[in-house]
């Protein structure tokens, strides 16, 4: 097995010319351990003049990403164009019909079509890989694959959008607003001019609903996400929760419960010893929970073209290795189709922060709303200022569904001693 | 790919009766993620009558494991004897000299023989895998050996064992003697009769030599691991690190320095907000630094029934579909002789403890030492009673080479103020 395998390449952004730059640096390290040179014969990208610090001259030049589909000579397609239709998921279904191998960082795309394109290389014997997808850097994909396939999941989580947890840790560390922390990442290049597909949640919604299907065997279910992105958290709720033992982060969780799946993505309260509480910055973690592995947690960088590029390599390699199979970690087929858990099916403890007049009896109405929807509450924090000139009152519950919680909210939505609408957040339970 | 994938196990300890339980318990899940079921059909252990918890009734029972390899109809042997030599070699062999797959959990022996045997397998296109031999349920070899295949690695350092890990950590919250500590850890079971194997350092130096060989593309050199146990750590060493920022942890570091691969083994002071710095109690972690992904983490359960069983079996998740190649990561041809550092070698921040006389002048002879063989102090705490009945003097250095401060040391040796060995530890580098 001394033939190369020869890529082309679609999409010279950041993690496209960080692909270029990998295979450049490390080429004869890695094809001492693909037993096989991994070399890219063609590139594709809407600009050709850009200079992206990387030379090009020596890689074929195509003009329409499709096209690179139906080159003789390749063996394997790198999507890294984008957007979850398009030109990116017509390159990968032209590139699986000509019998070529598809690797992509497409996160929108395999969270909308991965089954699919999943029956589609099963079909033709194909390998069809998307490390990059998830968590950049970070073989999680494979962890949950391979390295926990010996277990039955009962949870995976994460901090899955690096833009979003370096806004929440710098908000801890220096007290600023979401605006300012966020204007300022925008500033540095850390967030996107439209922020919103991070700081709103789909980024992680959509990595979240591949790490669901892959760790409990269900058919991808981005649509049935619960989604809730971090523009609401104040900086007086990262010092409540603080003070009660907790750090904010945005976390994208999946359980397998008595009720269907639930998938989330929400500002979570993490207890301070927990793993995802120590992630800090850009970085991205995920954790998953096997009957017999117990908790397998896995850190590192999220996103950038170094951490991005080596997934996407590490995927070639295992296809030059011929170490691949199905893309779901098992046929299509076998893939059940799970009913999705209402997000009231949630069990657990629930913070609950309040903007309420500062008069008395405001707790007791709140209280009795509580108690009359069977809602157990566990302390009560009653400082500060809240946004709206009103008092903060903080609360978190005892352990329960969470549609109780949903309920006595529902009672006090005409309480004329709350300032504008309570935000709630689950409790990461251990 | 429906015909099962038969396994034979030798040994039946906590490990052996822990792959039938995965088997059995998720034997459905696994097979759907296999693409085939994985069924037991024979088994061998010393004795056949001792009751382990699990029904062996549907085995072919064995009495001499090594008979295993030549029996028909078995793909795969599971080695679970344990021992670098002996039985679980003298069944290594004859597994692939018979054409059958191994899989195993013995550090030991694949320290020792690991890329012999790397050999045979390549020579007969047979899987031999180990995932379970290091850090138990962490998917750490199929981390570097794939996840971080697209990167030069520059250190791979981890809590590889988790009774010194439990020990220490428990110091840490006690303030607990090491003797006390351990001698309550014998009595929970936590730590074996004889410690010396996992206390002294041996056990996570099987394991780290196993890890350098996979990140650097090197021969395995366990020979040339420098081995440090945790039997000098004091109360007071812990509390003076902590008072600097630091805990302390039984660390194994591999390196690729310019003067060849360093490997040790020893007692570490790691910054407070260090991802090992969160490690307690039996878990284990590892962490890789790669030129293009930076630092991945790992961490989980690194001992026991349950994580140890969940990497045997991934392991034959693996064979079962295909998806397996060279053992080292690379044709084991390829695999260089480097030359191992000295342990001088290592650049570095080093924490000295000296227990000195409570007399003046005491600090003048040490730092005129250290002046004098070119180490430089970064700070130093005189407080505490030492072991020996005199003061506690601590230190830390600036950046240098480690064999600077040896030398150091040594001028000091027949110091009359100084009451016994000074104990010193490296500080991870961040």
């Amino acid at each position: 097995m001394t033939a190369p395998l020869r890529i082309a390449l679609a999409g010279l952004g950041t993690v496209g010319a960080g692909v270029i730059k990998v295979l450049q640096t490390n080429g004869a390290l890695i094809a001492r351990r693909a037993g096989r040179p991994i070399e890219v014969v063609a590139v594709s990208a809407r600009d050709r003049m850009r200079d992206r610090g990387v030379d090009l001259s020596a890689f074929q030049w195509v003009d329409d990403a499709p096209d690179l589909a139906s080159l003789e000579g390749v063996d394997v397609v790198v999507e890294l164009i984008g957007g979850a239709d398009g030109p990116a998921l017509a390159l990968a279904q032209a590139t699986m019909a000509a019998g070529k191998a598809l690797v992509t960082a497409n996160k929108a795309m395999i969270a909308h079509h991965g089954v699919a394109l999943a029956r589609t290389a099963e079909t033709h014997g194909l390998a069809l890989k998307f490390e990059a997808a998830v968590a950049g850097g970070i073989p999680v994909i494979k962890g949950l694959r391979e390295g926990a396939a010996a277990n039955a999941l009962t949870r995976v989580y994460g901090i899955l959008n690096g833009t979003c947890n370096y806004i929440l840790t710098t908000m801890e560390a220096t007290g600023a607003s979401f605006d300012a922390v966020l204007a300022d990442a925008q500033a540095l290049g850390y967030a996107e001019a439209d922020p919103s597909f991070d700081i709103d949640g789909i980024d992680a919604a959509h990595k979240l609903s591949i790490l669901a299907s892959l760790a409990f065997g269900s058919q991808l279910d981005f649509a049935s996400v619960a989604i809730d992105g971090i523009r609401t958290i104040t900086a007086a709720d990262i010092a409540q929760a603080r003070a009660l033992g907790f750090k904010i982060r945005l976390v994208g969780l999946a359980e397998m419960t008595g009720a269907g799946l639930y998938q989330a993505v929400q500002p979570t309260l993490v207890p301070v010893d927990h793993p995802l509480a120590h992630v800090s910055g850009a970085m991205n973690a995920v954790a998953a929970e096997g009957n017999f592995v117990g908790r397998l947690f896995f850190e590192g960088r999220g996103a950038g073209e170094g951490p991005t590029a080596s997934a996407v390599v590490a995927d070639l390699i295992d296809i030059a290795r011929g170490e691949f199979g199905a893309a779901f970690a098992m046929p299509v087929d076998q893939l059940t189709a799970t009913p999705a858990a209402a997000t009231g099916a949630r069990f657990g403890q629930t913070y609950i922060r309040f903007s309420v007049q500062d008069r008395p009896g405001v707790l007791a109405e709140i209280t009795a709303a509580m108690r009359d929807t069977g809602v157990s509450i566990e302390s009560v924090i009653q400082r500060g200022e809240g946004p709206d000139g009103g008092v903060l009152l903080v609360m978190t519950t005892h352990a329960g569904p969470e549609h109780m919680v949903t309920a006595a909210l529902a009672r006090l939505r005409h309480a004329e001693s709350l300032l504008g609408a309570p935000v709630i957040m689950p409790i990461l339970a251990d």
